[in-house]
């Protein structure tokens, strides 16, 4: 909960024991000590104007609209008001009763032969798709500036004549070796930064060569 | 691993007893026994032909492209070999070491305030969105058919008939009356079964509405 943002824990007739010992995980304290108890679900989700209850699909004939996760999540975040999101027991999920006081259900698309899911990865799942970002999905948010065509050129050059110094150019084809090697440094997908890295170490190697022989 | 059908782990130096005695969910039985030990990282991944670290951004400069979850998934999906997802000791993430054996890193978008996962929640989260359909967020897979107009034209009839039997229509503003409650049952947005149930509810009332006079 934490993770994702969501801070408004509230807990059904738990089983005490359990639920005062209970020991939140680093840097989530917060969640758990603001966590409200209540007698039954009824007087939980009294103020929520949309009830979600979530289900491994299958177990029982659902008699309520059951929407994927992905699908889910938008409708919910797109609700006006307050939203509950009704996880079971892990053993047992919830009850008929509990889904009957639910607007719609919700399924995490796993497998059909393994549907049942942990409890605490369930409800990392739900709250991940609800904070997740679709647009980030099409653009790489951090990437790299490409090499230029002249960096790579620059390139080219260097390892060229560290290719000649070194022997490993045959004067009879070194038209298509150049060649050759030019195409090599283009499929090398290189940053204008990691250009400037491998330009450093090519320089290096030729300096070398010279100062060997 | 198993909800979303992955089903090949690779554990590198694991702790020997925690391992020989981990058990696995049910239904997962054949991930945990079909999974390989390995002495270091690089026999682990040595078949694989992309290799992405997971990290929780921020605890140290990295020296690496990171992509977050949502994008990162996109491009394993399209990998054209086996890809090792890489996830690192719960307490301590993946080594220095580690993180440059691999092509890219990805993280989870979590909350900058509250980034560390626990393991089991980010494996699971991972997996997820590799499994996950992006059309699937587009439209409801078991949309219920909306009641005609015709369906709930009968509907209403029904519920005005059953609105004067109980007296609640006053005849000085009975057309008013007839308009707000059709509009009042368009607005419910029936599925056309829901219409059926209704209309079967309303049936009797009006029937025993009859019976009592």
């Amino acid at each position: 909960m934490s993770n994702f943002g969501f801070s408004v824990l509230r807990v059904v007739n738990p089983y005490d024991v359990a639920f005062r010992e209970a020991r939140s995980a680093v840097g989530a304290a917060a969640v758990l000590e603001s966590a409200t108890e209540h007698p039954d679900l009824a007087s939980a989700i009294a103020d929520c104007t949309l009830v979600v209850g979530t289900t491994a699909v299958g177990h029982r004939e659902l008699k309520h609209p059951v929407r994927r996760l992905e699908y889910g999540a938008r409708l919910i975040r797109r609700a006006a008001g307050p939203v509950a999101l009704l996880f079971g027991s892990e053993k047992f999920g919830l009850s008929n009763d509990d889904l009957s006081r639910c607007h719609w259900l919700m399924h995490i698309p796993t497998r059909d032969e393994h549907a049942s899911m942990n409890l605490g990865q369930a409800v990392a799942l739900c709250l991940y798709e609800l904070a997740r970002d679709p647009q980030a999905a099409r653009k790489a948010p951090q990437a790299m500036r490409p090499a230029s065509a002249a960096e790579l050129e620059r390139l080219t050059e260097l390892l060229l004549e560290t290719a000649r110094k070194s022997g490993y150019v045959n004067p009879r084809t070194a038209a298509s070796t150049e060649e050759k090697i030019r195409r090599l440094v283009r499929r090398l997908n290189l940053s204008e930064r990691d250009a400037a890295v491998w330009f450093g170490i090519f320089r290096q190697i030729a300096w070398k060569l010279d100062h060997h022989n």
